[in-house]
């Protein structure tokens, strides 16, 4: 966009993207560290340096704010690689959804009473967190049903996601121990593989 | 306890059951309504007409209120009914959650946050609405298996409260819809009951 294109009307000075992204990474910090109901525009002031009066007229409002920061700031889309098979592609995804899931699970907890109530922000949450590893894991699914590995009306399909994102937060709430990936490859054996009604050893 | 005996050294005024009890329900109502990170004294001394003062010298904090509050509302355990099967016990079991798992999901949602960096708090959490869930599908499950239906070293064995309890919150936040009767059976089907080798019609 050329420098001298208006980029809201509500906006009346504009921050470098540099800035914006320094601002924004800070926002999405916060939210993890103190949750986003306790979170106050003061705070995000403070660690921002900024004037809070600057806050309001760039964002207008906290959840303004926080679902612009979270739109700005998307997860690194798991690389898709083909490991040649529908099992295969399924553990290195898991294995790569494991190096971002600590901070994923603190942004998680951070807005998950938020969220429910809020659905602008739940969108935005979805755009920053979910759709982009719905989107791989429907690749993988994809490429499983073309090698003839998975019936296309498994029925099990549609809860891999599910299956998946949910252990991440699960183990943490009924354990009190994060997902490590010893454990979620524990339970991709256990679960996910004879739900899906695939396994690591070639059937007879 | 005799009206005499002295509760714990800290406490200088002693509460009715009954108030007690109104008490600790309305904390547990501010947490699912506010969250437990942005609850304040304050709004637990206005929702209860109970000074700050009382509040602070009963409990000490709000980590130690919330806590109490928790141990002491504990949810109805689930009614262990016997249906002559593992798929009957747990489609028996799962429709009883869904009647609380509304209220329970609120409370999961304010407390996600907190939890995560409280382990007294999530202690209380679990102590309410974790344990009494576990112990009662550990029941179904050992039926299980002593009617034969169930392997006892099947591996999806003890995933399945994570499966369950997992599958209320994360529909809420993959699809921003709330888990109804209608789902949890469908997913119980799909991928519960593939998962424990059982299905609904016995197999030749």
């Amino acid at each position: 966009m050329p420098a001298d294109t208006p980029a809201t009307p509500a906006r009346r000075t504009r921050l470098t993207p540099e800035r914006e992204r320094e601002l924004f990474t800070a926002v999405v910090d916060l939210v993890r560290e103190q949750g986003y109901d306790a979170l106050t525009m003061d705070a995000v002031a403070a660690r921002t340096k900024s004037s809070k009066a600057t806050l309001y007229r760039q964002w207008e409002s906290k959840p303004k704010l926080v679902a612009t920061a979270l739109r700005h700031l998307a997860d690194k889309i798991p690389t898709d690689v083909d490991t040649g098979s529908l099992v295969g592609d399924l553990r290195h995804m898991v294995d790569t959804f494991i190096d971002q899931a600590t901070e994923d699970t603190a942004l998680l907890n951070g807005l998950a009473h938020a969220v429910s109530k809020d659905e602008e922000l739940w969108q935005a949450l979805y755009e920053l967190h979910i759709r982009p590893g719905l989107e791989a894991l429907d690749t993988v699914l994809q490429r499983g049903i073309e090698r003839g590995e998975l019936s296309p009306d498994n029925p099990a399909k549609e809860f891999v996601p599910h299956l998946i994102f949910g252990a991440f937060s699960t183990r943490k709430l009924i354990e009190n121990r994060t997902a490590d990936a010893e454990y979620m490859q524990r339970y991709l054996t256990a679960v996910v593989f004879p739900a899906l009604g695939v396994s690591d050893w070639p059937t007879a």
